[in-house]
């Protein structure tokens, strides 16, 4: 997979990539990441790509030349997946990153400041998401949380291909507690059925447990799973 | 504000702070960030710090020990906001930043692999939150989004006091189109209304357009709004 990002900080995803599974998987040719600056395709001798907002307000909107001519200069025509990353979006969740790992190429558009011209959207057909009901300082953190969670449901990322399947979510309940060595530790202990070796006994005993902590954390995710099933 | 953030990888936190506006508050010395690395807390001579998932399952859990050892280091028997970035957690949202916002010290705990052992969250007294419905291959990049989104909330942090109250989510809407110069790109003009200069009309265009744009792409957020006025 092919993924463009085009942000005016660059600098912001050297250490991701490079600490991160999506690392390995750039290292393993699974991934292919360019990374543009959109201040490249300014204009202005000052090399600036924001002004001041029609009808008023405070902050500064990145400009809609520069964000298309980066845009363009990208796809050169081709038909490409394209996600601004935003809180005006659709709320991205587990599914929708499954969907979006099919794409062969990706383009994302991080926004900064007040946000983005609105006709760089209509411009680039860019379908906006969110990752959150709140509000951060540019749309880099949520690019870099998008791209893990697609990278994750791309074949080989993984080192191993069950990893996604028993995970939160995949049957829409939140996690149930786990443990590891030791089986004791300043007084407490791991739950004896864990240690019992009764296969069904301890599946039996994670999903009653899934089902209390997404009841109790998540009453929305508790409805929807009961009405389901 | 003093941060701590407990790690296996502070490597990734380091341009995040520094081309951030993190970084700017840490240089105006508003935010104190700490980062450290629960690696250091191994007692093994491979200085590994997970181990098998007892009751089976694929991945590895971090331990109970190394994190209990670098939490109680961290905080020396004072009592402090304690936070574990996990999809098991409460959602995540702008209120609950705001609330945070107001905390003099806090942790924050970023698991690997399969997560931690469930003792670490009752001996640490750690909260859960959530980002999102989506799964990550850890807790550094839902941390950065907390911390960025908890720092705009801290006076002084944003340049413009104001810069936090006419942005999404502040009347629970989504954010209306915005445009700025030119006033025509490639045949696509800004909105009249907004260059009127008649403040009422721009302010009810905007609240107009907020409302159909939260209808369509959030109907949660439109409904809890409807209900709420």
């Amino acid at each position: 997979m092919k993924i463009h990002i085009m942000t005016l900080f660059p600098g912001m995803f050297d250490n991701f990539f490079k600490e991160s599974l999506i690392g390995k998987a750039v290292d393993k040719k699974i991934l292919d990441i360019d990374i543009v600056n959109i201040r490249d395709y300014s204009k202005k001798s000052s090399m600036s790509v924001d002004d001041y907002v029609y009808g008023g307000g405070s902050g500064m909107l990145m400009q809609v030349e520069p964000i298309v001519d980066c845009y363009r200069d990208i796809v050169k025509g081709r038909k490409v997946s394209t996600y601004y990353l935003s809180p005006r979006g659709k709320l991205f969740n587990q599914d929708m990153a499954k969907e979006m790992a099919k794409d062969e190429e990706t383009v994302y558009i991080c926004g900064h400041y007040e946000g983005i011209d609105e006709r760089a959207l209509t411009l680039t057909g860019a379908s906006e998401i969110s990752i959150g009901d709140y509000v951060l300082t540019g749309g880099e953190l949520p690019c870099m949380i998008v791209v893990d969670t697609v990278a994750r449901f791309i074949k080989g990322v993984l080192s191993n291909d069950d990893s996604t399947k028993d995970e939160s979510f995949a049957d829409g309940l939140l996690e149930y507690p786990q443990y590891t060595r030791p089986s004791e530790y300043e007084g407490l202990k791991v739950p004896e059925i864990l240690l019992s070796g009764d296969h069904a006994k301890v599946e039996a005993w994670r999903k009653e447990k899934a089902l209390e902590i997404t009841k109790k954390n998540r009453p929305d995710l508790y409805e929807k799973y009961i009405n389901k099933n």
